[in-house]
């Protein structure tokens, strides 16, 4: 069965089916002309949008429809998660085209609400249109967040370290690896593939941070390492100087990397897709951030430090001392092919 | 130009020029992760999201680029108002075809920010990607409302009078004019074309039903007459008798179904597009609804009564006394092939 054989009552029904319950704070949900929700007392709302568009940021025909739907919503925790907030609710908008059937349907769905369960955040309401081409899922989320506890990306100020949290580069090489069949060499890795489909937006580590004031500037890498240093550099007015040695590449992005004929390091910092944060922290704020740090979360790698003087370096062990070289400009999801 | 010649940040620099400047409750905008925005005091926070995608909602052959970013925002203006919220900001989230010209695209932008400077709402941040196919435009609003004032579609009771606002049928007529080109008859109008285009939600009248508590039930008209009151009659469980001999249907829009050999009353009340209120009164409450009439407004019509009877009909005039037939059922956007 397809989409267009049903109603859209009857997708909605579908929806609703994989919800949880609704929370007390939704006054009007699904059903009217818009949604109806108590504000959270005493905190800002954080609200961010971003759009999958088949054929740009994922292709049926590799990636598994529950991948899409959790995709979906993850890139969104992740911006929430950079800015210190607590996730709350979603809008899904969703393009359906013509021949997409139930089951991929149920699987999108399926895939978004298991991940929104899992964050306790709560599909309020939506959108359902046909489409004449690509499928078109475009999440909107809000989250709340305790006003002196906001992160943005301004605050960092020499003398301050850099952090990352969990590994870099595996999404990135994920991606290559689902869309360059046959693969080009033996190294690909169905760990790499997992990173790219089902991104972890580092939700908890970003509350903890803003929480405990431990971060003067945070933001996510959804386009990656490289590009994430340039962006905090700018908006804080520092330099900033990477440890290309110390960088926590995963292993299996390293070694496709290489294979492939490409620096391994270049390589992971200007892939985007990965969704781990980057942030800094005053030299004096380590109880801070000792309290932020998860029995169970990710590590967290020292990688860098900001600096008065301005650009933004990598620097690597050389025979003779360190070498600095630029960091290299990064990913850019708009104008790249990719 | 093409949009694909230039960066994401320049093109959300083209978007921030044509934005006012932002409100002092908007405390992190465009450029971070997420906005952050300070909640209104003592307010619920309505929310809902509205995607036009071409070939489906619009023509980009027909539809001048400024009513398409018009319609984008104003659809989802026209879902607040039913709610009798005040809008407050929007997400702008754009899926850009490689071939849009940056003419287009300062159109759309420009068409959404005069129409959002009108009603003091600002794009607080939102979403650019490209689109492998159709022009994609999906916007999330949110309003806010006092909690006794919010104007559901479930609260109408038997004996409530029915009401719409404006005039009917306009905009479907507009839609098939722009459409069936060369046109099958002569009475193609321009205002009914201009209603399509650049439909005007009737955000002041929803606010004032909701703050005189006039209105027990409310909902827009985005999928025409027919549908609304099925969706009113349906959620507040009451049946609704409509006197089609009353309805404001649009002078233009009748002309040009008569020519088509189609009854005017039955096209006009299934056709979409109609971005007008229904509402429900209580036959008491005349003096309230006195209070929400604006001096500028569009004409508020008594058109029918809520029954405790079920069932929805349409009565005529007719020799020997009125006849009632079921109401038909109306536009359904998601499946027609419209």
């Amino acid at each position: 069965m397809r989409v267009s054989d049903l109603s859209e009552a009857e997708l909605i029904a579908r929806i609703q089916s994989r919800l949880q319950p609704p929370p007390d704070w939704l006054l009007v949900g699904i059903g009217d002309d818009a949604a109806v929700v108590a504000p959270a007392r005493g905190r800002l709302e954080v609200l961010t949008v971003d759009a999958l568009v088949e054929g740009i940021h994922f292709d049926r025909a590799v990636m598994p429809p529950d991948a899409i739907g959790h995709r979906a919503l993850a890139v969104n925790l992740s911006d929430l998660a950079a800015m210190g907030a607590t996730p709350r609710l979603a809008l899904l908008s969703l393009g359906l085209p013509e021949g997409l059937s139930c089951g991929e349907f149920d699987g999108i769905v399926g895939g978004l609400a298991a991940l929104a369960a899992r964050h306790r955040i709560h599909v309020i309401g939506g959108n359902l249109t046909r489409s004449p081409g690509p499928l078109l899922v475009d999440v909107t989320v809000t989250g709340t967040v305790k006003p002196r506890c906001v992160l943005t990306r301004a605050g960092a100020r020499p003398g301050d370290e850099v952090y990352v949290t969990g590994t870099l580069g595996a999404a990135g090489a994920g991606l290559r690896m689902l869309r360059e069949t046959p693969a080009p060499n033996q190294h690909a890795s169905p760990a790499c593939i997992q990173r790219f489909c089902y991104p972890e937006p580092r939700v908890r580590v970003g509350e903890l941070l803003g929480r405990n004031r431990a971060a003067t500037a945070c933001m996510d890498l959804s386009d990656g390492l490289a590009d994430g240093v340039h962006q905090i550099a700018r908006a804080s007015g520092v330099g900033i100087e990477i440890d290309a040695d110390v960088l926590p590449i995963e292993a299996a992005a390293r070694a496709w990397y290489a294979a492939a004929g490409q620096d391994p390091i270049v390589g992971s910092v200007t892939a985007g897709d990965d969704y781990e944060l980057i942030f800094t922290c005053r030299p004096k704020g380590k109880r801070r951030l000792r309290a932020a740090r998860l029995r169970e979360g990710p590590v967290l790698t020292r990688i860098g430090v900001c600096t008065s003087r301005p650009g933004v370096f990598l620097t690597r062990a050389a025979q003779g001392g360190p070498l600095a070289e630029p960091m290299p400009i990064g990913y850019s999801h708009f104008l790249a092919s990719n």
